[in-house]
Order: structure tokens, then sequence, then C-alpha cells
């Protein structure tokens, strides 16, 4: 058996994010039916992110065990060939029999990108936020030192899942404008479920003048999700690095 | 009776074009349904350029004749609240009865987007023209200087209506590389039908080794489309600006 990882590009808008569903097209599934395709093999494709609907990827990995005596190198080829045109493999290689996509992941890069213009895009209408207000963007790079660290992000996490270990380590998170677009990156060891997201409402409420950005450090030791800002909604969402 | 002009975006992947068709959805239409919802009444929007099917549109000016009360700063909220999130118009204003949006054009711009990579990429699938082959961009540049100029751009319009005057002006014709992407601009007192893609598609050959730069000169004066190179495929292509 080789153990095989696949770097992914995906325009999340048509799915229902990465993870296997019943009843609904994922991401995972389109890449497993593709995989049996080429290799008339049923693998289990492991991926380092769960993305939720409408979430992009512009370098998602994942891995499997196959027996196949197809070259890592000609597997995109054969699989871009039977994917539909926004799921992309553009590179495959063979790694170590230990390597896990998800467990092996050192860190996490996202990027998350807002329009901040009075009327929407309609090229980008898929792949930002639209934000219509005046964001004060010094402002929220202020805020944005305060995310930096290793903290209980309790407040910055959905509903759901209590088991999870809420500490984090956030390396980098920076706000950035480029014309309309406010580009902001964050990396960490792990996320909690919807943590970018909420950050992200979070940065765009102090961008409001609604929280002050020295406010940051008391909301996060709040560990209360009332305290923080909005979710940002999915469509602005792109995982952009996974470091093993 | 006033006489409106209206900025407008779109995203042309669903629609078949600018112009009105039997049978077919066309962005022309969905504008004129939506003045009609907002004001009750049947008007005819010219647009300063007809967009092909999948072309897209940062900046189409159109006009339109209109007896409504509503004050034209408010018009693009009500028009936008309408129509179909892929159309969005970001400005009205009242401009001289002898306005024509089309006729009194003095320059049209066009940028032109080429992902040269080896895959392709499937958020921007419908935003640009993959081009797997490296493309020398050192020769694309050369070979657009000679596009510059008062020329017969015959080699560079698909066949069609015979009574267009080929003599075009191009005022600026410039080819930028930004990390994968290659963003060819040009602007021109009008085009020919194709005119922008046939242009790209020729830089492409030139990119590619099958057109050498110094070639274009004796292209251009051949007025035989066959000597020039294939025409640039519709998603790649946007109305970038409209001077009066």
């Amino acid at each position: 058996m080789k153990n095989i990882m696949l770097i992914i590009e995906y325009d999340g808008t048509n799915y229902h994010g990465w993870q296997y569903q019943k009843n609904a097209i994922t991401v995972q599934e389109v890449l497993e039916k593709a995989v049996e395709k080429v290799t008339g093999e049923k693998v289990n494709l492991i991926g380092s992110s769960r993305t939720d609907t409408g979430v992009h990827a512009l370098y998602q990995v994942a891995n499997f065990k196959t027996k196949t005596k197809i070259p890592p190198e000609k597997l995109p080829y054969a699989l871009n060939a039977v994917l539909p045109d926004d799921v992309v493999v553009v590179k495959a290689k063979e790694v170590d029999k230990s390597f896990h996509a998800r467990y092996s992941a050192r860190s996490k890069r996202y990027r998350y990108l807002i329009l901040n213009r009075q009327f929407p895009m309609p090229t980008m209408r898929n792949y930002c936020w639209h934000v219509p207000y005046p964001l004060d963007v010094e402002a929220m790079k202020k805020a944005a030192f305060f995310f930096r660290g290793t903290h209980d992000f309790s407040a910055f996490k959905a509903s759901g899942n209590k088991k999870v270990n809420p500490v984090k380590t956030i390396f980098d998170l920076t706000v950035e404008k480029e014309g309309d677009l406010i580009k902001i990156e964050v990396e960490a060891d792990g996320f909690l479920y919807n943590m970018v997201r909420i950050i992200v409402g979070t940065l765009v409420y102090v961008g409001l003048g609604k929280i002050k950005a020295g406010e940051i450090p008391a909301i996060i030791e709040s560990k209360d999700r009332t305290k923080a800002g909005i979710t940002a909604p999915p469509q602005g969402l792109y995982l952009v690095r996974i470091v093993y």
C-alpha cells in the first residue's frame, strides 16, 4: 500500500463543504469518486481541514492509501480528467506511511476577503463578504494584534462539540487593505469550529466601531461567544496553506 | 423626459451577452425589466458596448429616457433591489439630452486575464483563460507595441458585418505579469467584432513562439484574419472603462 498526498484547490460555492454527508454533495465525495474511477479502488480520503459549505480552498491537503500502479505525478491529470471543473488536483506525491493530512498538520492558514464599498461586485459575489459601511482598517489592525498567541478561544467558537480543547495558538493575524478589498490572513496550530469566521466578524465590528480594539483581550478572557462579533459569511473564506 | 446614465457591473457567465435577443437572456433585458419594475416605463436601454456571452463588465455605461420622478441618486438602490445579484448598478445620474452611451463614447478600455500555470484554478474558472504552456511575456510586450496607433484592423475582426470601418486607433496596449496571472489591457476609440479577443489570441501565439513579435506589422498589413492568432475565449474579458 502506498500513501498518496494530494494538493487540491476548489471553489466551494456548489458544495456542502468538504466532509462526506448523506444526501448532499461534498468535495470529499467527488474526490473519492474520482479516485475510484481512476484506480478502481474505494478509498477513504482524509482532508487536512473540514471546510464548510461555500468555503474555498487554494491549498487543501488530503491523503489516501492505495495499491494503484499509476505513478503519482500522473495522478493529477487522471483525476482532473474525471473531476468537475470546480475541483482541481494540482499535485500528488507518495509520502511516508505515517503521514495523516489532519493529524500531521502543524499549522493551517486561512485568508478572508471583505469587499468594502457601497455596492456589491457581481464577479466577486461568491468570493468575498460585501460590507457596505466604511471600515476603520487601522482599528482592525490594532485589534488583530490582541488575538496573537496562545489563548482559550471559547468566545470564538460556534456552539457544538464541547470536548475539543479550546486552547489554540495564533502565530499570525494580519489585516491589509488593497483598494476596496480588505484581506485578513490568520495562521494557527488549529481552529475551533467557525473560529476564523467569528474572528473576522469581530474584526468587522471593530472596524464599524461597535467594539473597541482594546476590548479584545477581555472578550477572549470572557470565553463568552455572545461577547464577540457575528460569524462572517462563508464565501469570503479560503484555506490557503497547511504546514507539516 | 430626463436622460439617465447608468454605470453597471456584471458577471457575464450566465448571460448571452449584453444585447437583447429572442429566446436567450441578456444583460440589457434584465436591466430593462428592472427599470420597468421600478419606474413603470418600458425603456430602450442603450449600452456603450455590446459585450459577448460570458464577457464581464466592471464598468459598462448605458442610458435611457424616462419621465420617472425617482431622484437619480436613489435609482441604484431601487434597481439593485429587483436585479439578480450578478448585475449591479453602481451609479445613476441625469445627463444632457444629447448623451448617447454608444455614439458619445470617445474610447473604451478592456482588460483580459490569462492564468498561466500548469493546472486551472477553480475559483477563477469563469474569470480567466487558462493557458497551461509557459508564455514568453517579454515577447508579448514587444508584440503589443506594434498594435498601437491607427491601423486597418481587418486581420483582427471576426467575419460578419463588412460595412464597419476597419480603421481604429489603439491608444494603449499593455501586458503585465502578476504571479501566475497575465493582465492585458487595451484602450481604443472603438473595436471591431471580437477584435480584443483576436489580439489576445495573437499575443498568446507570440508568447508560445508560434508567431514572432516582429511579424505583427505584416499581419496587420495583410488584413487577413487567417494570419492572426486564435480568438481567445470570452470569460477572460472585462469591459473596464468608457471615456466620454
